[in-house]
């Protein structure tokens, strides 16, 4: 399960995309900051060694947030339970808003990018990994071998978007698929800048750490986001 | 041929997504134009018809601007030959440069939405439309049936960027893949703010219309961008 994925043991070195997304963040010494689908809390407690003066870590787990919170020491770092749905935030509260890999299992998700951007203090930052739309497209997501041997990565209903069940980790995992122009207009109408969107692949050094990162130059798993308000 | 498309014939309401792109277009009245690789000369026509006081087209095509010349009168628009890797264009002289389906074509790319932000007026609009990186990805491009009949378009090397053959209308078309992603950063780079970024589908009355584009909704040809100096 999820539990033992690289990220979740390793935390935030275990997860290839880490270093691209790190370089979005910027200098935290005595800011406020909001993770949004906060999971174990690997990067409230990242942020805090960097020096945010307070971290709030959202998630919709009971378990994950138990989990973090036995590893969380001091007050600085607090956790809340919320569906990301529903969620609301202070005005003006915060520096940024962090979310990895969470906002593709959002379904109602015109609201978000708003209540991100009303809470941040203008000048604030946006910085958020989703799932690739070329990963959750697909109505049979799956690597095929073409007539030469070559995998392909075979792409229907991009452009329908929409819930997607799969079967990664567990049955029935539902996932919303969204194009990446739908979360650039998303991003626009809600006021916010765009400063950096990368369809993130692996350098030749990680590949030759991790062969199997080879696969993501053929079809991207992740895509980065930063936005100012 | 190329001059055979019910773009070339009819004009830009022979495109499907030329509605889409025309959205973006600001108002016209008294202002100058640059369009690049402006073909037949259809754009720069509409442009003026649309108010524009000065056009000009740009062509790396020498039988293009020859037929965009012929259906073209008045002296309000003008027609220059030149390779847009190579292209110059004087500072701050326009309110609105823009591209239809030219830009994957141009295989030195990286300084020409510098060059046309340096030409471009502040406050003025950089507007264009590419192939979709999800149509220029493959290797091998084409639909393949699945095991279930169903139309897939399997996709590899999407973050492979570079130089594609095809034998789309001629054999031996070379194209120049480039993600989402890449097409963004270099507007940023260049100092752009982006206000519109569309991986197009056709409307439903489109496709009762032309029943062939609902293939658009699988897997999209056009992206539309948007972006303000």
């Amino acid at each position: 399960g999820y539990s033992g994925l690289p990220r979740s043991v390793d935390g935030l070195e275990g997860a290839p995309e880490w270093a691209s997304l790190r370089a979005l963040i910027p200098p935290l010494g005595g800011k406020s900051v909001v993770d949004l689908g906060c999971g174990f809390g690997w990067f409230c407690r990242w942020a805090r060694g960097e020096g945010a003066a307070k971290v709030l870590g959202v998630d919709v787990s009971h378990n994950m947030l138990e989990r973090a919170r036995q590893q969380t020491h001091g007050g600085a770092i607090r956790y809340v339970r919320a569906d990301l749905e529903e969620l609301s935030l202070p005005k003006e509260s915060c520096d940024l808003v962090y979310s990895s890999l969470a906002f593709h299992y959002v379904a109602g998700f015109e609201r978000l990018f708003s209540v991100a951007y009303s809470a941040l203090r203008p000048g604030g930052c946006l910085v958020f990994s989703a799932e690739h739309p070329l990963l959750t497209a697909p109505s049979r997501p799956g690597w095929v071998t073409d007539a030469e041997g070559r995998p392909t990565w075979p792409v229907d209903d991009y452009l329908v978007e929409g819930a997607r069940v799969t079967n990664w980790l567990a049955p029935g995992v539902v996932k919303q698929h969204r194009t990446i122009g739908t979360y650039t207009r998303l991003l626009l109408e809600a006021g916010f800048a765009l400063t950096h969107l990368e369809e993130w692949g692996p350098s030749d050094a990680q590949i030759e750490a991790n062969p199997a990162l080879a696969q993501e130059r053929q079809r991207p798993t992740f895509m980065l986001f930063a936005a100012r308000r």
